[in-house]
């Protein structure tokens, strides 16, 4: 189960057995960028197991929709077509099948890309859990952020944004599988982010790198970053922000919700002298409204990212071996 | 079940829950076809789910990839790129999960394509069956062949020729699945047709349709195209390829081998000035050397699929409306 994280072991597994057999292109970011007469492409694809396949704030199909639509905008891309794959168990609902189609065509219509090809398959009762879904992506490269993925741009000074409150996801899911209830309640922040992100990429300047935090977290694409630009990183606790609710929820259960996955949060990094400017697009956007700087990148020789914590200590953040909640996407 | 069979229940589901909602073109054909800035993309999705994931002649690796591969090519496009995704049962082997990535990477090697994105999950010991991949595929269209998906070219008089005979991947999988043994082996035919068709493209005039015969078989392909075109086929049961053990295991199963699955069977329809060459270039071609006229378009005023049978009789091939056997493909 640990292999399905999104954190190390994850990588690995991705790493030993597919990279080298495909001949794929490292860094391994969210989406292939390919070259075509001209023209820059951005292909991506996910498949959906979350369980439950309803959950506050979303489903299983709008789910998809959104995550397949930010990996393509964090890549520097502008989506447009999706395609849809559904593996069904035997005798779900029709009722159920037709509410997630609704949500996703409500979702694509939102973000602005269209369905335009799909796929059933339908297995015995008991060989799968109720709906899987894959969503694949094409979007056309934004000019000027072809290499954003590469975080070839980040250099020591820069600083980290992130657009609101992070760990909602995983516990609002995780909520709905246990039937927890909570003083406040606690929604997924599940989003399509394409909106917010070219806002961001048209009117300001020196972005650097981008990345969605989904499986992993937060503390999986700081410790994926410090890795490709070799330096190190740095976040104060105290500015990254998480709801109530789900603090509180995390000191119960021994969660970090650095490493909670998110469906509608991004990592901005950003010249020092750009950052303002990038705080102030993106709080003027509903799914902005909280963005904070949590930190900057540093110069300290090695590629790691140490936490100052609320309290003030400094602890380092390792990448996520394992998985605190599996099927979370 | 018989939602997933590919026959006129999973058209029904298709039309009825996903189709208005994706405001997705119809005719539903193998990939759609996208326009950016001049350049015409072919575009297409496939989940595999075959049980068992290893049999005669393939394994769901090389399925993925083939299927993928060939509905972007009955589309009239150059497949160029793939995506890859995993669904793997907890306690799945690493073993058969890096003998299946070999298989995908030998015949994405095969067929010219590149493996560019993926994506991997795991889910619960008994949430999914092994494995399930999901392939999605861009091709490139070849110019001059926009419309054929749509048929809009056919006319009476004009020919059908398939490649080979047809049933052996679904009785290879049956086998595999059952145990059972053949008095001769029978494998699947599971083959990217890529460069099959390029040459028949390149070399040949007056195609105007084609048509891969995965799930439901030859009659489904035929009744879909009757209905396009409004007009009748006549299909000659002798001139129809079937291997010996594949028919007898049909007579003692009761399966009808129009019915059955293939992974490496595309139907042509040609002019009748065009089919002898076509017949030529396709007999050229080691995944074509069995190929066969089997019957042709006639104007009798109604979209029916007629049957001369072997032994003088007619009969009208209907669209199966369940499946023959699940889980396939």
């Amino acid at each position: 189960m640990n292999h399905g994280s999104g954190g190390s072991l994850a990588g690995k597994l991705i790493r030993n057995i597919f990279v080298k057999r495909f001949g794929m292109d490292e860094p391994l970011t969210d989406s292939a960028v390919l070259k075509e007469n001209g023209l820059l492409l951005a292909f991506t694809t996910d498949s959906y197991v979350v369980d439950p396949i309803f959950f506050p704030g979303g489903d299983i199909g709008k789910l998809a929709v959104c995550g397949t639509v930010n990996d393509l905008s964090v890549s520097g891309a502008m989506p447009k077509y999706i395609s849809a794959s559904f593996i069904i168990e035997e005798g779900f609902s029709f009722h159920d099948l037709a509410l997630i189609a609704d949500s996703m065509s409500s979702e694509a219509k939102n973000a602005g890309v269209r369905i335009v090809t799909g796929d059933t398959k339908v297995v015995e009762k008991g060989k799968c859990d109720k709906l899987f879904i894959n969503t694949s992506g094409i979007g056309m490269m934004k000019s000027g952020f072809e290499t954003i993925s590469s975080a070839m741009d980040v250099k020591p000074g820069d600083k980290l944004i992130i657009n609101g409150p992070i760990g909602n996801h995983a516990i609002a899911v995780l909520g709905a599988r246990k039937e927890l209830t909570f003083s406040s309640p606690v929604t997924s922040d599940c989003a399509s982010l394409n909106h917010l992100i070219n806002n961001v990429l048209e009117e300001c300047s020196e972005i650097h790198f981008m990345r969605d935090l989904t499986r992993g977290g937060l503390a999986t694409v700081l410790n994926e970053l410090a890795d490709m630009i070799f330096s190190g990183i740095i976040i104060n606790e105290s500015t990254v922000p998480v709801e109530e609710p789900v603090k509180g929820l995390c000191e119960i259960l021994g969660f970090d919700p650095l490493c909670l996955a998110n469906e509608g949060k991004v990592l901005f990094v950003v010249g020092n002298e750009g950052h303002q400017k990038v705080l102030d697009v993106l709080r003027s956007h509903p799914l902005g409204k909280y963005s904070e700087v949590i930190g900057e990148i540093v110069d300290n020789g090695r590629n790691m990212v140490i936490l100052n914590t609320a309290i003030g200590g400094r602890r380092i953040i390792d990448m996520p071996s394992g998985m605190q909640l599996p099927r979370i996407c």
